[in-house]
């Protein structure tokens, strides 16, 4: 681990600077590469049809002889969900906390990669040796238990990253953040910190999870003649643990509906995490041998996805619930940004149907706000500050704490995805630029969708598609069938039969023209058809639907 | 204006009471109705490739000769936006304020129509009789000048109708909301309040519009050395003008930006309700003539709408303002629900070109807060209350609010659109439902988009389409040519040749089942053939493309 000669240590953002989601970041040190992290990011409104989006790793294949291993830090999907992909063609092995490695096992199987891909648990305080690196997992608090931070110790410095975190004193299971240790390492001298900046434009501390406990509490007893239904993120098993503490304290049965609730409770349950009174869960199909004030459900769908259990219970959609008048709905969640419209419609549904539906209170946040920021950075003391885990704004604002705490401009770095930040402790710069990017995900294929696909998706999803088929005689050139039309997401052909028929009457026109003129050039056949019918179908309509001829030869 | 017989006074709501948008209520007394506002929406985020919402008025146009005349609150586009579409049909004479009707003048000449609707200009305290009917306009505050609510005089009672309002004491233009009206009237006897609930959710009093220009004064003074660019509501002229205020104090020259920003200040100066010192306003053309810190922009796009101008320089697409290092850009709004993400996304991109974004205490709202809806309460002593202009939760709250001053649960109505409320002193109730809906707007075409064209885009927009073409000869069946397929929005064809391949292959063995099974039937053929590939499809790619067999004959 000793510095031999002039190499630095390269920090490689492979994604995730842009937007929240899709973290993955390379540090590399001569022949030495290890991953932290491998997310996903979910898609933006205008990736049509696009199940998800993971990381461009070229990089990491091309130098795939260096890559050692991926260090998690957490099990959320904006940090685990790429690795059945990436691990495909990369195959080294992944270390991380019981739990994270718990939902990987999960993820894998599902993908059938069990069997191909090595994971190894790693407790908090344990060091792994890889190549020229050194990694340490301290304990964090977040909103998934068993978050770790990390210590990556090079022969230029030791990088401290976060992860994601916040400070809870009072966490609701195992021990508060370790900040002895982050003190520690800072005495040894940090060359650089990466800090998650999610909350980094709010001011004081973000509040206990705790807090929500009695939160909780409260409702309980001020609800004891209705039904309870609570909708929360399905990874928050603390968040599930205080629903299940307060319904044992009200002697309430517990349901847990929703497919991945269900999963991520039993995976918790066996690994130590969740622990569940007995007779306590029930299944849903025995609800009815309840009475409603005897019952809670815990329910995915707080961010108003519409397939989740509690946009279809509001719907009238859901097999085995209704939504009654006195039903007493709490979102435990903030909305997403993005998901805000989306949550209001299911509150109104839920209004609509008598239900009562609370918020306040009954979510804390599982970030840093401004004054944890300032205490790690103060207990770490970097030499350079390197924000991650935000949107731009949320970076620019981190580092505006750090320039704050007396960081000079030229210490503090804004990167980007696919910059390479060179670094030790006399200089550090940015010094490159590798290959990153987004690929799409849509059912099975990976990266098959690209911009000329979401392309055409969009034109059909504004304007709908008229499809214009002939036959023509090999050899003369003659029209034999056609020019026939038909159209799909254009205009609901019952209306607009009359427009059909004078948009036939310019086809005919077109083809007549075509063959007086002998043009039998099927390109520019077709882009007569294409330009003819456009710019009827515009004048008529001020729409411009996606028109595509097809001729056929017999 | 007696009251002769049993006759009952009947408020239909024909939109607006399930999202915000669409205002449109009738009232009908025997033989007369009356109609206030005729605003649109718009489109949810499902109604892909619609422009805009407009209301089903099937009621009016099946009860025209009973309708007398629109009453037009304020002239936001959720209260006059479907005039153009409506009026066609019921030409009735429309009332409104000054500046509200300018307003209207403008959509009108757009749509060719101004030779073709009567329009009134109302002043405040005027009364306006139409069949058993008399209206009269009172002064309220709102985000845009001009703004009334109405009292609406029938042989049944008044009814006091709010339309969009907050309570400003300290206005930039004008009066404060005419509160002693309010209390005069309450005196008589109201019968019903029909009052804005879109703020019934926030507790206290909104702020005076007033305190916005502090606001800009304070930035103004702290950005001299700066370009500032300020984005808001094209139609908020009070926010307009105080931001001409304060660059006239700090000796900047404005530019406006934007087509629907130029339109309304245009309207705004020439009616009187902006008032411009010489030589403050130039031309976007003489921007390079100033240097930075002596201009201030005015621009669209608050809402961080892809096309409006502040989104153009932020994604550097502005022909004419590039953003730079040290631009100091104040948003002045709030994001109306939905648009959060595009907001942010814009705030990012402006951030990644070094300029600084400024949202704090930069934009008030303009609908009262619970305080304020409690004093109109108060002052107006309605027997029945309605709220309206609001999602549902937010009606809730305003029947909550109703609740807390004493209202009997009886006498609050929480209507839904169609709703027939009959009402006078002695009793009110739903007693039937008129047809009401959405009708989408798509181009030039009125309601030619319907369900199943909605359906098929969103199909399209996922998963694209595969079109089989084939040629059959007549009388035989055998097939001449194909089956060919063709692809858009599905996969990218140069990734994907073996699996077309493949594809073309089983719908090769379909034909040949076809054939050898004597099916000429062209549905049973196309049905074979949707089926075969789907299946293929699906298996190979787990996607689920619109599958379109066309046959042509020979």
């Amino acid at each position: 681990m000793k510095k031999k000669n002039n190499s630095k240590l390269k920090i490689i953002p492979l994604g995730g600077l842009e937007q929240i989601g899709m973290n993955i970041t390379a540090f590399e040190y001569e022949d030495s590469i290890i991953v932290v992290d491998c997310g996903l990011s979910f898609p933006e409104d205008d990736m049509l049809g696009i199940d998800l989006v993971i990381p461009d790793v070229t990089y990491l294949r091309d130098n795939i002889d260096k890559v050692k291993g991926f260090f998690i830090t957490h099990g959320h999907e904006d940090h685990i969900g790429a690795i059945p992909y990436v691990l495909r063609d990369i195959n080294v092995p992944i270390y991380a906390t019981k739990l994270t490695i718990g939902i990987i096992d999960n993820k894998l199987r599902e993908h059938n990669m069990l069997t191909k891909v090595k994971r190894k648990v790693v407790k908090y305080g344990q060091h792994i040796n890889l190549g020229c690196f050194r990694v340490e997992f301290i304990k964090t608090n977040h909103s998934i238990q068993d978050a770790a931070a990390l210590a990556i110790y090079s022969p230029a410095g030791i990088v401290v990253h976060t992860g994601d975190f916040k400070v809870d004193y009072t966490p609701v299971f195992g021990d508060a953040i370790d900040l002895q240790r982050f003190g520690e390492i800072g005495k040894k001298g940090v060359l650089a910190l990466m800090c998650d900046s999610t909350n980094a434009e709010r001011v004081g501390f973000t509040n206990s999870e705790r807090t929500v406990g009695k939160t909780f509490d409260n409702i309980f007893s001020e609800h004891k003649d209705t039904r309870i239904i609570i909708a929360t993120f399905a990874s928050n098993v603390d968040r599930v643990q205080q629903i299940i503490n307060s319904a044992y304290k009200f002697e309430r049965k517990v349901v847990v509906e929703g497919r991945s609730m269900v999963n991520i409770i039993s995976t918790a349950t066996e690994l130590g995490y969740l622990h569940i009174p007995e007779h306590t869960l029930i299944d849903i199909e025995q609800l009815k041998d309840y009475p409603d004030e005897q019952t809670v459900l815990i329910t995915t769908g707080s961010q108003g996805e519409s397939m989740a259990a509690l946009s279809r219970m509001a719907a009238n959609l859901h097999k085995k619930v209704t939504i009654k008048p006195g039903d007493t709905i709490i979102f435990s969640s903030n909305p997403i940004p993005g998901n805000e419209k989306a949550v209001s419609n299911v509150i109104n549904e839920l209004f609509m149907k008598g239900a009562e539906v609370i918020f306040q209170d009954a979510h804390v946040s599982g970030h840093a706000c401004r004054e944890e920021i300032k205490l790690i950075y103060s207990l770490v003391k970097p030499k350079y500050a390197i924000p991650v885990h935000g949107e731009y704004k949320h970076l620019k604002a981190q580092a505006s704490i750090a320039r704050e705490l007396g960081y000079e401009k030229e210490n503090i770095f804004i990167l980007s995805s696919g910059n390479v930040l060179e670094l030790d402790e006399n200089e550090a710069k940015v010094t490159g630029q590798v290959p990153v990017g987004d690929i799409l995900v849509d059912g099975l294929g990976v990266g098959d969708v690209g911009n000329i696909v979401l392309r055409d998706r969009q034109h059909l999803a504004e304007d709908g598609i008229i499809i214009v088929v002939m036959t023509l005689e090999s050899g003369s050139g003659q029209v034999l069938a056609g020019p026939d039309i038909v159209s799909r997401g254009f205009v609901y052909v019952r209306g607009a039969e009359s427009l059909m028929d004078e948009a036939k009457q310019v086809l005919d026109d077109v083809m007549d023209y075509c063959m007086g003129k002998n043009i039998t050039d099927w390109g520019k056949i077709k882009t007569e058809v294409k330009e003819e019918l456009s710019e009827f179908v515009w004048k008529k309509t001020k729409r411009r639907p996606m028109i595509m001829p097809i001729i056929m030869e017999v």
